[in-house]
């Protein structure tokens, strides 16, 4: 039930991103006791922003927050975190990351589970399917958003 | 010369941060060839943002890049990065991180290593004069701003 509303919040937000034209990855940070506490989607294309990637989108609308509300809460993304988000999961401490698919792009998921983060991967479709036409569409902006050079 | 540019825009940054009552760490990316690509400092107290700490404020004023700019690049910050800073320099790939000072808080110095990127320590008393002080004015607001609960 909690992952199907943090899951469906997230895949909601890469469409969104995707309707934009942007790059369509959605986050959702979730509480213990399901609440959406903040969602957002990737904002490189949109906002021209470098750091608004989903997850820190959802952080940020979220707001400021205690240690202890991270502490208990669930990041849904529905790709794999790049780096910097996988950062701020640790940093923040969050208990679990619930990803929607990792065959597009594989980001910092041993490195979450070193830090004793729970890490969910849902094999989805869905997530796939934007992930992979727009990388197809938009190669440059696909590889601008994870730091490399285009392929 | 660059580093002291570097060093000189983050330090007035955090300077910046701390006459706004702002946790005060300030961040400038510079390019190779000495160009200020980006500053900011953290903006949790003023903007009530969780993800804009010096370094993400710095890389969002840099606006989109590409990968090869940040690859020559180097990241001035006055504070040891945070896990989520720290994995912004990874998933971007900055050559080198100038860090005014250790002493108040350690962040990811030794991942940033592990990734080939170049690691200096400045020692600055400036700077940890600085964190010093707002972490015995407020630290409320700054161990929440490392995820933490207050010590």
């Amino acid at each position: 039930m909690e992952t199907d509303a943090g899951f469906k919040a997230a895949l909601e937000e890469a469409q969104k991103g995707c309707a934009e034209g942007g790059v369509p990855i959605g986050a959702c940070l979730i509480s213990s006791d399901g609440k959406v506490l903040g969602r957002g989607h990737n904002m490189r294309i949109q906002n021209g922003s470098p750091t608004l990637h989903a997850e820190i989108s959802a952080l940020e609308h979220a707001g400021r927050l205690s240690a202890a509300v991270y502490r208990d809460a669930t990041m849904y993304t529905t790709l794999s975190p790049c780096d910097m988000c996988t950062g701020a999961c640790v940093m923040y401490k969050v208990k679990r990351v619930v990803i929607g698919e990792n065959k597009t792009f594989v980001g910092g998921e041993d490195y979450l589970r070193s830090k004793g983060i729970e890490v969910v991967v849902l094999k989805s479709n869905e997530c796939e399917e934007l992930m992979t036409k727009f990388i197809k569409e938009k190669p440059e902006d696909w590889y601008e958003d994870i730091g490399e050079d285009e392929k």
